[in-house]
């Protein structure tokens, strides 16, 4: 299954901006997308990168899954294969992007189209098998606070819009196209990492670069409140 | 299956402090119960509620799900069938009050016990029967921030410790008492309502008798930031 992984390379994770520096948040970003692109693949998906702007480091998806290593750290050039991503460069809005490539793609149940996002650092092939093997002309895995953080498309005139709750509107546009929905409840596909809190749940729940990540950087789990957050040491 | 339901009367719900009033947290409060032991009977489970004081209505469970109504709306005496639940009052804190029950019931394989916390409005007959189903001595639906939100135990070794990041916190449990885990991935288990950004997920995925409440109380979805939150309009 082609499975499009939108990355913006315009100020990534700008909500993190009391935890990160924008240097720091560029390259947490790109520690998560290589989770997601690794997660994808182990899943049995093919990832297609479609990224705002040329990205200046070629994109590799480490598929040993059993050797995680901060995107900083030493990445010894024998430590496992790698398979190289195809990427298309498409600056207009994430919505817009999607549509063009579901236009180009045309999804059916032979050939779907899958869409995961790149901050789904908590991805694992199980949770996307759930997602790739909904029996559904559309299969949703809704994020926290209303968003579409994985979808499946097997019917071609099914379109995005990821303005607003957009859980809701999508499962709108499959109801007036006749479409078949699946949810894939699943609390990893529901945790995209946009703010603060998130990063507990990687640092909880993770094994994979963006955890080191954190780590490395001094991230680490706060539990002086109600629900456990995250506090840096330095 | 034994299911313990923990509900605290003592000012229940206090973080939603700024979206409703006490006597609504209350009431709120009550709805999710209600939904939650709906929940727990149409899975299979038996409901027992461990409540730190009695409550002032007797507690039945609505076993159909078809018909949800608000907590303070019209309930039809004919409308469906009721079960009885029984009640355990127990006043010590959560974690000594579970262990003992636990204790008491000494679960095993043949006589598992779960606990499932009152507040997953969301949970449903399918997600608790993946927890119910999960093949381990300990199967944990994680809440988000580190929490436990629902547990089956089959091991009389077992025991709870609520406080802080308590996922974790089972997970060493079980590990020194070489007892297998079963982790399930839910978005639905892993919400806990505490906040006011829970209550949009409730808003989003709801259809019990909670979300009808919340409706009904004039909350509704806000979808003016990043994520969707919730406004009320009176």
């Amino acid at each position: 299954m082609e499975v499009l992984v939108p990355f913006s390379t315009d100020r990534p994770k700008s909500r993190l901006s009391d935890v990160l520096s924008p240097s720091e948040r560029e390259s947490f970003a790109r520690s998560m997308l290589a989770d997601v692109l690794r997660a994808v693949i182990d899943a049995g998906g093919s990832p297609h990168l479609l990224t705002t702007a040329d990205l200046d480091v070629p994109i590799e998806a480490d598929t040993s899954a059993d050797s995680p290593h901060p995107a900083d750290g030493p990445n010894p050039a024998d430590a496992s294969p790698s398979a190289d991503v195809p990427v298309t460069v498409d600056a207009r809005p994430l919505t817009t992007a999607v549509n063009a490539a579901l236009d180009r793609h045309e999804p059916t149940g032979a050939e779907p189209v899958g869409v995961v996002m790149a901050d789904l650092a908590l991805a694992t092939p199980e949770t996307l098998g759930r997602l790739f093997g909904a029996d559904a002309d559309v299969a949703i895995a809704p994020g926290r606070g209303g968003g579409t953080n994985a979808l499946v498309v097997r019917d071609p005139a099914f379109r995005v819009d990821y303005h607003g709750a957009s859980y809701l509107d999508h499962l709108r546009i499959a109801e007036e196209i006749d479409a078949s929905v699946a949810v894939v409840d699943s609390h990893r596909l529901a945790t995209d990492v946009d703010e603060r809190s998130d990063l507990a749940e990687l640092l909880i729940h993770g094994d994979g670069e963006a955890t080191a990540w954190l780590r490395d950087a001094g991230v680490g789990l706060d539990a002086t409140n109600g629900r456990v957050g995250v506090d840096r040491d330095r």
